[in-house]
């Protein structure tokens, strides 16, 4: 019996609950039973004897689970396997999500996070502290969504020297680039747009500055080049001074232009470029992609939903079958 | 230390010899020491005490290995852990490789396979073989050479329920097409051209017919869907009436023409199909690319070089480490 307590109780985990409810028996042939002794959020919890089900529906009607005993406390007190974190991204300081990390990894259990904050600031001291008490810290939630990326990087291409990697780590700017392509319409205006679909925020500046694609950046660098990369380290231009007239200029020339991250060894950048039309990469409205530039096994494109509650909530699942499926 | 029989030893045997010889520290830290006992193709042979860089170099040179002993016998004869079966693909009934896949399942050692021919003619044989034996029989490489579409759908999508898988899978075809696509040239005239590039065959039928394509096509399906497909269960037309002006009409609508490969509950065929101008599947060249259509994890995208010595050696060595690295 595999015991996982889940932190966050928003999109993600409910979504990850949702999985696990609906996927029990598949997962139970993978890996065996799981149960979930506890969830929790920043206010919030819910342990003991519970059914998935009634979690969900207590947290959709009230806004918060029974309990008063905070996530930090569960951590703290549960004696779980996995702890599945999926509280809100802090990229300054890693947050709550990153002492979580911090205790779950000390105390031996495993970690599986869609939270990106605690591997930007902390990505080889969390690394290093999984590796002493013999766990794992999984991450495929936090970069491009149900893409595999992480596990095609340290897995699949093991073995290849990945000369760099290119993506689109951010759908909201991929959207708001790709609509100015189509109609020409000034930044603003589209930016509005979006807003209006749910796809930008309120306040945008995460997303369009660039500083979501250069977290992913920097976790996808340290993941293949073995670094420390910080947010501080990449060279960053968002989106907000593309015109209109660049991409006539681009569309001329068989162009367009897209937000791209790339990682090499010399290189760590996540600014908007010129991509041919019919480039892997010039994709359109808010998918993802990634590209593995290798030695033997020549460009290795993924391609996917980059955001989305189920889709993130597949990746954290596909990690958590990962630690426990010697076959897989 | 991990002992492998190589049967066939054209592109893909040569090309994972390199590797193994490239490779050699990050796969021992990986896998620990891995080493090439035996090499062998239809005629030839070379085992005890030889390095791989002699095996290359003899076969370079004599195009062929100095021993008389035939695969068939190296494969009943050696004391192996994985044999790697890369002789020529034979789709009616298998051919050797059949053979040689059967006999190492059977004395309980791995198989890697780039070799469609046994997968199409006996999936489900040799499946039960190698799950009797308890050893693994791998095959990455017989679809889309460095594409991970095998271990994307078995594990990373384990959970999943693939709805349906729709892809690319011969870059002769895809070649032509988009030349086709580029130019407006008649069939017969880009034939001749990919033929002088070594794209296309001087007998093209097994490519530009879609069986190649309807081979990999009744793997994917195979393992994803748990059937016993054979090449006769895929409906199938190839690109030898495709026309230019048939480009015009689609070009005209923003769609493209391309043989797509599809596989679902219901369907199983490999036809001449629209595509839209804008659409992951829309590419150009030799590359391959599949789209995996998901239940939680929407649609999922990848493309890469689906040929190529490096690329399907690549594949193999990518199998040979999943079958031994309890990490991956």
């Amino acid at each position: 019996m595999i015991k996982l307590v889940i932190v966050g109780f928003g999109n993600v985990g409910q979504g990850l609950v949702e999985l696990l409810l609906e996927k029990k028996n598949v997962i139970g042939k993978i890996i065996g039973p799981v149960k979930v002794i506890a969830i929790a959020d920043s206010k919030s919890s819910i342990s003991g004897n519970f059914s998935l089900k009634e979690a969900l529906e207590i947290k959709k009607r009230r806004g918060r689970l029974p309990e008063n005993r905070l996530a930090r406390e569960v951590v703290e007190e549960e004696d779980y396997d996995v702890l599945v974190e999926t509280s809100i991204t802090k990229i300054d300081d890693g947050g709550e999500g990153l002492k979580y990390v911090r205790t779950a990894l000390k105390r031996g259990s495993h970690v599986v996070t869609s939270n990106k904050g605690p591997l930007v600031v902390a990505f080889r001291e969390l690394m290093k502290l999984a590796e002493k008490n013999n766990v794992k810290l999984m991450y495929e939630a936090t970069v491009g969504g149900a893409m595999p990326v992480i596990k095609l990087a340290k897995k699949y291409l093991a073995f290849c020297d990945i000369l760099s990697i290119k993506g689109i780590l951010n759908g909201t700017c991929n959207y708001i680039l790709s609509r100015m392509e189509e109609e020409r319409m000034p930044y603003g205006q589209v930016l509005k747009e979006a807003q209006e679909l749910g796809i930008a925020e309120a306040d945008p500046s995460y997303d369009v500055e660039g500083i979501d694609a250069a977290a992913k950046l920097v976790i996808l660098a340290n993941t293949i080049y073995n670094l420390n990369a910080k947010l501080s380290d990449v060279e960053r231009v968002g989106i907000t001074k593309v015109s209109p007239e660049a991409f006539d200029v681009a569309i001329e020339k068989n162009y367009t232009i897209r937000l791209i991250a790339e990682a090499s060894r010399e290189t760590l950048k996540v600014t908007p470029r010129l991509v041919p039309l019919n480039h892997p990469l010039a994709i359109r409205g808010t998918l993802n992609a990634a590209m593995f530039r290798t030695d033997t096994a020549g460009d290795i494109v993924v391609m996917g939903r980059g955001a989305g509650k189920m889709e993130t909530a597949t990746a954290v699942l596909s990690d958590i079958l990962d630690i426990y499926d010697s076959s897989s």
